[in-house]
């Protein structure tokens, strides 16, 4: 059964495959699943019938049959855990992968996406700048100690897996506003994972609509 | 095997149960898993033994046999998928309760801790009431969702699981700071949680430590 993802009808990142859709597409094409995708519009994602599928009305969803989910990393999850190729067979080396999962979304993202929204809606503040550089310090402190971790790893525990897909998409949003940089082995870490077949049709998928969208 | 957790040897919430020992403690009562438990200074948290077992350098983490796991949300559900108890048999529930877990973790959770790190150390900043106002607006986004999809159930998808116990959690973490008396289905959903004998005896072991060091 093919599954239907659900994705922006208009990406606010026009294209840049910063929106949470682009987890998921990367893990449908790590494991070769195709997948169908419903566009949906801002207006759309705060009615009823999206809501019924997403209680916090946003993408991506992710349905199969009768199961409806939402949270990318629990879609992610969901279909590392029906295809082979996302997660060790080994019970141990798979829950450790798993912690990376939510170390990914629960550690490291929290303050980069906080950072993004003082970036975005505080820019006009006159609190802006010494704020900022507040919010950069908070980031700094997982992405410095992410960094030590990895080392000259290519990967966080073994070979790639869910938890190093999760965490290179969570970096890649803020690659190219500059905090990055900083960690040279973390950059090289992001354009590994930029580099897997996998990710660049999910790119070019979530690319096209965009494209699609503004000369349509 | 009886796995250990690590704690907070003195934990700044006083015993209040705020810090994230509390939930993995809650999953093991469930469970009824017997664990032992090793507390850490500060200074314990950013040493080299205890790096090698969590990354990011903070508490909880989890070993039992070779296996070691770090982040709550990760120990929460390998708890959960070694026990009965915790999460659905059924295959399409099972996965709608790790939606709820995500949600719990990456969508409710961040902006209430942002909340409470503006509270915490911002307090004496010139900005500090006018973007106290736009953090909590930017809370109340998540928290007035899953008051409208909770409505007047008892738990967020059919009998107790470990997405209401991460849910519980982290809402009950905002408890004492007022913005959960907005939503009295959310406020009655955390006192629930509250009311589990495993949420008490959990409790009631985390504050053992809290009054052991300070009467110690």
């Amino acid at each position: 059964m093919t599954p239907t993802i659900t994705a922006f009808k208009q990406s606010p990142d026009r294209g840049r495959g910063l929106a949470r859709d682009m987890r998921v597409r990367w893990a449908l094409e790590e494991v070769g699943q195709p997948y169908d995708v419903r566009l949906v519009s801002f207006r759309e994602m705060k009615e009823p019938a999206h809501l019924a599928l997403h209680p916090f009305g946003q993408i991506p969803t992710y349905e199969e049959g009768d199961l409806a989910l939402f949270e990318s990393g629990a879609i992610v999850f969901h279909i590392a855990q029906r295809h082979a190729g996302l997660l060790p067979d080994d019970a141990n080396a798979r829950a450790r992968a798993i912690s990376w999962m939510f170390a990914a979304l629960n550690t490291v993202e929290p303050p980069l996406v906080d950072r993004e929204i003082a970036m975005r809606e505080e820019r006009d503040k006159s609190w802006y700048e010494a704020r900022l550089r507040i919010v950069e310090d908070r980031a700094r402190k997982p992405l410095g100690e992410l960094s030590i971790r990895l080392g000259d790893a290519e990967w966080l525990d073994g070979a790639f897996n869910a938890g190093d897909l999760l965490m290179a998409a969570v970096l890649f949003r803020s690659k190219g506003s500059g905090i990055l940089d900083e960690y040279p082995n973390l950059s090289a870490y992001v354009a590994r994972g930029e580099a897997r077949p996998a990710f660049k049709r999910a790119f070019d998928a979530q690319l096209a609509v965009f494209t699609a969208a503004s000369s349509g």
